[in-house]
């Protein structure tokens, strides 16, 4: 191992000074305005594969941003590992919230903070550097090829079509994904599962124009109001959701498994703390780390409606929005579930109120068996790096891809992350800790090495 | 009349530029950048009250935006009438709604179309233009004085200090304001009872920061999900507002009250229609007006909380707001009102969850006597111009500064309003008919006159 780790060490700042120049690139999916930012994190993310020594590296234009595809084949007998990853970020907002600007990084106590110095551009690179060390040492055990998009963030809505596209070009053993989190470097752990998402959103409209209040209040109905009474019978008492079908799906877990979970370490006080709540509440019957991790949820990501400015202003309004996402589990369908929201919150809607509600994007939960060479290579090259066999965990997170990866590719993924909690992914502050990135790079490349040796 | 209906038919062109001079300064109480515009209106009609033969104008600063007082005293033995009314205006936004700029005033169909053009420039300026006829021709049968403020729109804050400091300049044998609604100029309406207002803006708080949905979704309450039960909460099912207490102070109106209203033409189809609804819903045994009217209400003005931009953003929302306003019947007390509210609102949250609710403004009801002089001036007056009787009509909008007056000055107010109720005063697209502007100047020429007549 010397080597993997002096060539790290010797090379670090280089691989900083190189990530920082793509998180600078504000390659914000979301957002039409940043649509030449995507291309040019496409773009820096090809010269990077290039340099680090692929035979080929190629940008695919789709629908909406661009698809880079590189790779290193080696041998015909070597297994190959697809590297997937994402060079999309969410969008910075809350601004205000930033103790230092979202796309300027900086290193403060030993961490990068930046929007997507985690998620995924920090985790992404620590592959493009583990190939570096491959190529450049020649210690390339497998195979290599890198798929990297720019629409996770917003539902990877042109992935499906690209993969189906190109099924023989993205031909490989596994797919590798750097894009989630452990425990801690200490409690090292790979997650073995993750939830799905239906993301929807709903506009409730009452008059054709914002009212006076005073005027007409009382007499008409106010869609603010109406939005608030839909929401909340969403779910009822015992938090649990109340769109007719919604469980229907769901698998529920052995009591061997929930055991089996409950090992994982879970500090409530201290979880409570790092996000500065006093109390944790969900669905009655299971665990705070069961909620996050086996049961969907219904959450609101935004709501807005009417005047919301400074001061005082008296109008009984026209309109009311909301994003809705729900989290799903096993067996749960995005888009079955989206249809169950759509047709039982517009039967909801009281008369006189007209109800739009739109399905954004979504994908399908996914489990990892434990026992396969696939997850063995993981489980061994991180107790290689972090010197502790790791946990398997199942995340409460979302990628919607790894199910279509599967479907439409046959193929396996497995999910090495080496983000924490508290590295504020979507959030204000979004940081990675250097010595994650670069423990991160060792990793990946034992990973090869053991994956190799394991499908021998 | 001869002379009258003259006088403004060889001026109306002038009339109308002058109004569009004062339109045209964005004076929006509730914005810190206005705040230079709020002085330019002041000192715009101050010129005019001078211009048209006022003894003296002076504006007063407060510690808000200033006051305007102006007067001209012809007689010791003449009733001296107070005309109140405000050169500020609400918020314009949103703006993308206008059919045409809202501070650029256009007359299309025979209305004027503007922010201000009906409240309450247009209606005020009747009285600065009628004020000018009685000087100019010496038909000047009452003393006349002008008490103009620049903060009716965020609750008339400094307004009470200001009539407590200046009660014996102010003193007035009647308060004349033009800042409602007639039914029609073919059904004129006097306007005999005001409801109160008590406006709250309230801030729910979950997490530290916007969360990961996906990480922490399902474990951590979320404070849009609960502002929406909180909300949805304070009304039960026939429409009753929960708040305990709420209606303590309600005084039923009689059976007999509730016919001799009933009178008042109300056209539910055309109503609907009017505003683009298909169904009218409220508090259960009222009908339409008498939700209005002569009962309390509960609406949001404002909501928004998390992510309200374009796309999806997978976030737990740290924080969610509210704008809530409550219309009050006589005998409510608005601070009351909002102190049960705030109590019971933060009750109400659960554990794990901060509240902070701020009462914002507000004032009292009003209700005005039939059999006095100075509702009879005004019944006869609207006769004299428009040819018919007025209805006195019980409105449901709010002039709180009216009760102060009566409360600190000790002066009943008469409210002798030229507007429509599709004047659509605080909404895009406000407009007030130019027939309405020059009737409501010759309407209160007459008052003047048939006010001395009935104080004789």
């Amino acid at each position: 191992m010397e080597t993997i780790t002096t060539y790290i060490n010797d090379n670090k700042d280089r691989f900083l000074s190189e990530l920082f120049d793509l998180i600078r690139i504000p390659s914000v999916s979301a957002k039409e305005e940043n649509k030449p930012d995507m291309i040019r994190a496409a773009e820096f993310l090809k010269d990077s594969l290039l340099k680090a020594g692929a035979d080929k590296a190629e940008i695919y234009s789709t629908d909406g941003h661009p698809v880079l595809y590189g790779e290193k084949v080696v041998s015909a007998d070597a297994p190959t590992i697809l590297v997937y990853g994402h060079y999309d970020v969410q969008p910075a907002e809350p601004l205000e919230l930033w103790n230092s600007p979202p796309f300027e990084p900086v290193i403060r106590d030993g961490k990068i903070w930046a929007r997507g110095a985690d998620d995924d551009k920090g985790q992404l690179f620590m592959h493009v550097k583990a190939f570096e060390y491959m190529c450049k040492t020649g210690n390339q055990f497998c195979n290599v090829k890198f798929m990297i998009e720019g629409e996770e963030e917003v539902g990877s809505v042109n992935l499906e079509k690209f993969c189906t596209e190109h099924k023989t070009m993205l031909a490989a053993d596994v797919i590798l994904i750097s894009d989630t989190t452990m425990i801690s470097l200490e409690t090292p752990s790979v997650t073995s599962g993750l939830r799905g998402l239906s993301y929807v959103q709903v506009e409730v409209t009452g008059p054709n124009r914002d009212l006076h209040s005073g005027l007409y209040g009382g007499a008409v109905v106010n869609p603010c109001n109406v939005l608030c009474d839909m929401i909340a019978s969403l779910k009822d008492s015992n938090g649990r959701v109340t769109i007719p079908g919604f469980y229907d799906d769901v698998k529920e877990c052995s009591a061997e498994e929930r055991t089996e979970m409950a090992k994982r370490p879970f500090n409530r006080d201290k979880f409570m703390q790092s996000i500065g709540v006093t109390q944790l509440k969900g669905e009655d019957g299971y665990s705070d780390t069961e909620r996050i991790g086996i049961r969907p949820t219904l959450d609101i990501n935004g709501i807005w409606g009417g005047y919301i400015g400074e001061g005082a202003k008296t109008i009984l309004p026209s309109k009311a929005f909301a994003k809705i996402s729900m989290r799903l589990v096993p067996y749960q369908n995005a888009e079955k579930i989206a249809a169950l929201f759509i047709k039982h919150f517009t039967s909801i809607a009281p008369e006189g109120i007209t109800v739009k509600a739109e399905y954004l994007h979504g994908g399908e939960a996914y489990v990892s068996p434990l026992d396969t060479p696939e997850y063995m290579a993981a489980s061994m090259s991180v107790e290689g790096s972090l010197s502790k066999k790791p946990i398997p965990v199942r995340s409460g997170g979302s990628i919607p891809i790894v199910s279509t990866f599967e479907k439409v590719l046959g193929i396996k993924s497995i999910l090495l992350g080496f983000g924490l909690e508290s590295d504020a992914i979507h959030s204000p502050n979004e940081n990675y800790p250097v010595v994650n990135f670069l423990k991160g790079i060792e990793t990946i490349i034992n990973y090869h090495q053991q994956y190799r040796f394991q499908k021998k």
